[in-house]
Parts: structure tokens; C-alpha cells; sequence
């Protein structure tokens, strides 16, 4: 790779995963560092910070997994938040379900979506011509102890725990995701890989649990999200919509186009590796 | 990283995966290229020609699925075969289970072993100890088309398919391995990671179909091998032991310590995402 540009993931200390790049699409060093590259497998990579936030090749496996895994488990998902998402890749998959009828997206910074939208529009141009999207710019914790509106699901797509994400993996804002959710409503969190961040796994897993009767974690495994395992985080105050029969699911799932979710494979995400399963129930064990 | 040791995984064109080294254990460059580090995050990392083919931190994910799943699905898995398995990591799984009674190792290289056992003990210290397991310095390829032997299962813990072990992908091996075993037995491989190596992926599984009945894959999602999903193939001549309850595995699986394995999860291993599915359809589809 030598005189060839490269850019490399920092987020782990003592292993690199570096990209090379065809081309630099963007580079800025303003408070924080955004780098987006062209490389011959992943297709367009964006790091944030020094962490990869999103690739072209591999963005379906996490962005299906968080969004069709709680609105085929929800009777009827008509009204969605996002909290962050700002590479609309989450929002494609949320508006591919007819059932859902507005889509609210809170953006702390209004230029991301239009990084998002000039950059990766081969999978979020559908969001930005869709009349059930609505964006707020706002801070995402902010907005969830403010707002006087109230949500089916609510989806927690944030960077990692440790960056400029950390208010949202807090009891305080759980507690305010709880109150703006509607009876039966369920919330799903980005919780890294426990692997490499089993802190930020547990700690995260622990404040959902003080909030939500109910709390589970479910697998998704992504090439560019370095360390095995990534967890997504549920939380619902009734178990009703964990025991959706996968016939069900394959109902609510007709017409829905996928690479990475099926009705089946939905249910098994929740049969945890024992390492994490240990995890999990610590977490919930804590006070 | 400037000025500090590094080794780097060159397995997949366009990315590159890189181990700070806190120390150089061993490094040759003979007819294959064979480091050996310490690294913070990983313990001891071991790269063949550029592929990552085992760390201390992460081997059991790897090795508790290759080596749990068709022995805990098994009746009575009485004589074991491993074909490769330098590191002795598999062993050490296999040899967990009191229902063994004899495992054979075929290794190529009698100074991989020598090799192991000197810088692995960490893991693969009882292997060596323990009177059920038996050495055979032979090629692979070569052993199962000679062997009169017979066994309950057969696991080829191969390198990767495009590296020195292609031999082990041919449906001439495949041929032999279903001519050593018994009747009721499994033959279980390594398939490599089909987001990165669809082609490999789609080729073994598809000369494993051509000689087995019953072909399957499952999953596993470790660090340090990049890309996403790795898969193991599994091939019978009945489903039998793909149909084993759950509560069955828990009665075979009490008393062996794992970190990964759980016998609900061996079962949800086979249920895989829609991108993996295809290509598994398409490699049983193939003439």
C-alpha cells in the first residue's frame, strides 16, 4: 500500500483496520475530524473521530437489524423516532414499512444531513423524497425531555459511547425515551461490540435495565465494526413483543426487501454467545 | 503507532487489519512467511503468509463452534478426527467432552506442532497430556484417501481456501471424508468469511454438497477473523442430528466450560442472515 492514501480506524487502541482510498471524497479537521474515502470493497467509508461510522458495502446489515428487528416485533408502528441517523440509512429502512406513518429524525447539526444526502445517496435518496420524513435539528437528549409528542418505537442510532454519543446512554435519557414512548412502544440502542467495549456494554445495558421492565440485546455482526459481536439494546415495559411467532413476523415482513433480516433469523439475534449472555445479566443484575 | 513494531493482515486486497507488538516471538520466512506477536488487546497473534490464523484472546470462539456443535449433535461421538488444527486449540475443545474416546490429529508439519505447544500452552496445555489423543505427521488429502480408519466426526480445521490448504475444498477430499466415517457421522469445515470470499464460500459449500446429503452452514462472529460472518459447513448423510433438542444438547453439554458455545445458541448458529442464505442456496444449487 506504500505511496498509496490510506485512512485508519483509531477507535480501539493496539489494532488498526486501515482503508485504502481511490479517492478522498471529503477530509475536515474542525472540532471534529470526518474523513470520507472510496475503497475498492467497501465502497464509500466515513470515519468520524477516527471510528467508522458507515460504508456502502456493509451499511444494510446494522441499519436493517436495528430498524426491522423492533417494527415487525410492534402491532402497529405508525409513529418512529430517530435519535441521530445521520447518515439515513436507518430512516430507508424504517420507510420501507407501510405501516409506519411519520418519521421523525432529531440531528443535532443540520449539515450532516446534507453531508448525508450529497454523499450516500445511493441508499438515502428514498428518505429525502418520502412526505412521512420529518427532521428537528436539535441536541437528541434535549429533544426527549422537552417534547410533548409521543412514539411507537424509538431508535437510538448514535456514535460510540465514548465520543460525543455519551448523554445518550445515560438513565436520565432513558428515562425521558421511556416517557415519550406510547403504551407498548419499544426503544432499541446501538451498544457497540462487547468484545472490545464490555464496560461501555455493561454500563449501557445497566442504565436501560434501572428504566425498562424489560431489557434484551440482540446480535448483528458487521464486517467494519471491528471486534465481533455488535449488540443492539432493547428495551420495552411488556415482553409481549419479544414472543411475536415467526409466522408473524414473516406476515408484517411481506413485500419488505432485505440482505441481512428474515423472520427467522430475528428470533435466533437473541441467542446470545455465552461471553455475552455473562454480560447481559450482569448489566441487569447491577442497582 | 510510529516507530513500534506492527504486523498486518494482507489476506483481503484494499484493507488491512494491524497488530501493535509489544513483542516479536517468532518470525520466519522460509517457504511461508509464520509471525508470531504479543499484543495488548489480543495476547499472542499468529500470521501464516499475512492471515491472522489464531490469537489467545479470541481462539475459543472459533474453536468451541467448530469442535461443540457436531459433538454435542452427535449420538455418540467415540472417535474424533481433526484434519489441520495446528494450534491444538480445537483439540482442546474436542477433548473436553468424556464421551471421546480417541482423537487423531493429521498435521502436515510436525514442527507446527512443536511450535504450538511451546508458545499456545495457554490453551492448548491438557491436549498434549491427555492419553485419548494421537498424532499423525501425514498430508491430509492424502491420509483420508489411505486411512482404513473410521470415525464419528471429522473436523478440517483448514488455513483459508485460497492459501496452502486448497486441497481441502475439493469434492475428491470431501469424497474420502464421507468414506471414513461412520455411519451417523458429521464432517464439519472451516468456510472462511462469504461477505469478503463469497466465491470461496460458494465453491466449498458447493463441492460439500455434491458428495453429502444433508450440507448446512453455520455461524460464528470473531474478532480477528475480518469480515463479517465466518461460516462452518456441516455435512451428514441424515438431518438427524441437526433435529437434536435443545434440552438433549444442555443433558450432553453439563459439565463442559465454554465461553461461547450455549446449546441454545448452537441451535440459533444455524439460522443464518438472508445475504449468507443465498449464497448458500446457490452453492447446493449448483450440479
Amino acid at each position: 500500500m506504500s505511496g498509496r492514501k490510506t485512512v485508519s480506524e483509531t477507535l480501539h487502541e493496539h489494532v488498526t483496520l486501515s482503508f485504502t482510498a481511490d479517492e478522498v471524497l471529503h477530509e475536515a479537521t474542525g472540532h471534529h475530524k470526518l474523513e470520507l474515502v472510496r475503497n475498492r470493497l467497501f465502497g464509500k467509508v466515513l470515519l468520524l473521530d477516527g471510528a467508522v461510522q458507515v460504508t456502502s458495502a456493509d451499511e444494510f446489515m446494522y441499519h436493517e437489524m436495528m430498524a426491522h428487528v423492533p417494527l415487525m416485533a410492534h402491532e402497529n408502528p405508525a409513529d418512529v423516532l430517530i435519535v441521530g441517523g445521520g447518515d439515513c440509512g436507518l430512516a430507508e429502512e424504517v420507510l420501507k414499512h407501510a405501516r409506519v406513518k411519520a418519521l421523525t429524525q432529531v440531528e443535532i447539526d443540520a449539515s450532516v444531513l446534507d453531508f448525508s444526502r450529497r454523499h450516500f445517496a445511493e441508499f438515502n435518496a428514498p428518505v429525502f423524497d418520502d412526505p412521512r420524513f420529518h427532521v428537528e435539528i436539535a441536541d437528541g437528549a434535549e429533544f426527549a425531555s422537552a417534547t410533548q409528542r409521543r412514539f411507537d418505537v424509538v431508535l437510538v442510532d448514535s456514535t460510540d459511547p465514548s465520543g460525543p454519543g455519551a448523554a445518550l446512554f445515560t438513565p436520565a435519557f432513558y428515562a425521558n425515551i421511556k416517557r415519550i414512548l406510547k403504551p407498548g412502544g419499544i426503544a432499541v440502542t446501538q451498544n457497540g461490540v462487547p468484545f472490545l467495549q464490555k464496560h461501555e456494554f455493561v454500563r449501557g445495558l445497566s442504565a436501560l435495565s434501572s428504566v425498562f421492565a424489560v431489557t434484551r440485546a440482540y446480535l448483528v455482526c458487521v464486517p467494519t465494526y471491528f471486534g465481533g459481536h455488535m449488540m443492539l439494546g432493547w428495551a420495552s415495559e411488556t415482553d409481549d413483543a419479544l414472543n411475536v411467532p415467526e409466522e408473524e413476523l414473516a406476515r408484517r415482513a411481506a413485500g419488505i426487501d432485505t440482505r441481512y433480516y428474515t423472520p427467522a433469523h430475528h428470533r435466533a439475534s437473541f441467542v446470545l454467545p455465552r461471553y455475552i449472555e455473562d454480560l447481559l445479566a450482569e448489566a441487569q443484575a447491577r442497582p
